[in-house]
């Protein structure tokens, strides 16, 4: 519990490889996690290699840990496997639509999240790369993988070089309900969003992207309108191609 | 380490209740988890009251766990608090799309394994009930869900009353995949799948099931093209109500 109450996202790295005992051990046990019907619907791409990196970073937006970091794992809703199976055994698979890539998705990510838990209480850090979902037709591209793989989520690892400052969370009796959802009155909404408005590094991001607020900080900044719905549509176009959505 | 690889889903529970004292500790520390941009897209719905679990259960197939276990938690991507933030501050938030949808996926599914890896490590018992994403319109309905929430995991919490077998699963290595994707042969499918085909409680599902083997058992009797199908289409007429797909 205290390696998860103590952690911080890791963006720097020393030098130091992550073993391949070691990252085969923390992967082996991370896929204790369960999953729908014990189906196992993910699989995991290991990028070592420093060329395979550099064409990787610039789908990353070039965030220098993808190129910094000992190792990127990405890992992807699979019914691949589960299908070519089904395909041998003269069963008939239905499993290229959405409720199913729903499926793989939620058992892609509980098996992402055990790894951090476990890589982290190990002493190493991890940094997931929200870009995964932004350029899936190049990363399907660039890690050749086939109808009904999609990858999901992606994490650099490595032994840390820095110490940030914990992030700031919401009130934690903020983001629970009991029986039904207690939807939100403005003052609320204000009470809960207060500290994080009143912190020296938000005020600093308003005040240097010379917006209003911090909200505007994220809605004309970081993550803008326009840009969600172009992406939206990459996205659904790439979950077309893997054979998740229809033809 | 050690409660990862030892862990069981339970699904038999004591009558001992999780006090709420450890729950909202369970839940501030899981809310430790990143998310993206840290804008914590979730919320979670406690669910204790007899009545609630009552008019729950059958929208998860009546699984006696939902009446028996102490809490039903069900893990909700959130748009909803951080677009009325927005809407307060005079920003524009432009979030009622499918990129976000996956984003506010990906947030609650983290946060829901840290969450269960929290629990199991003190000896709470939990179980994934897969059901959540079946009947999203009912969840919506009985929890209260309003526009830009939409139910994703949810999980049964208590104390275990039986200590099941570990459930099987599919050889490491062949989920891991160095630099590309190494897709299948029939060879290797057939070599992942052995262990498993092999297993008695697997021969016995053949068996009483009636079909030839136990990818029949998926395709035939647990989950059906055509109930995915359907399955899709409810699910994505949910996703539209919530406001997340369009209009």
């Amino acid at each position: 519990m205290d390696s998860i109450k103590n952690r911080r996202t890791i963006r720097q790295y020393t030098d130091e490889v992550v073993s391949s005992e070691l990252l085969n051990e923390l992967l082996e046990t991370s896929f204790r996690t369960p999953t729908m019907g014990n189906m196992q619907l993910y699989s995991v791409i290991v990028t070592r290699d420093a060329g395979m990196k550099r064409q990787m970073a610039p789908l990353h937006f070039n965030q220098p840990m993808v190129e910094q970091a000992s190792v990127v794992l990405t890992f992807c809703a699979d019914f691949n496997r589960f299908t070519r199976w089904c395909d041998i055994n003269h069963a008939n698979p239905g499993y290229d639509n959405f409720l199913s890539f729903i499926n793989a998705v939620s058992d892609t990510l509980l098996v992402t999240q055990t790894f951090c838990n476990l890589a982290e209480d190990c002493g190493l850090g991890t940094c997931y790369l929200g870009t995964t979902v932004y350029n899936s037709e190049g990363l399907i591209d660039l890690l050749k993988l086939p109808r009904l793989v999609m990858p999901i989520a992606a994490i650099t690892v490595g032994y840390p070089a820095e110490m940030p400052e914990q992030s700031d969370r919401l009130p934690h009796q903020s983001l629970i309900h009991a029986e039904t959802y207690n939807d939100y009155t403005n003052e609320t909404i204000q009470a809960i969003y207060h500290y994080k408005e009143s912190l020296p590094e938000n005020k600093h991001f308003v005040l240097v992207n010379e917006v209003d607020n911090l909200a505007q900080v994220f809605t004309q900044k970081r993550y803008r309108k326009e840009d969600n719905e172009q992406l939206s549509q990459s996205f659904i176009r790439a979950l077309k191609q893997q054979g998740f959505f229809g033809r």
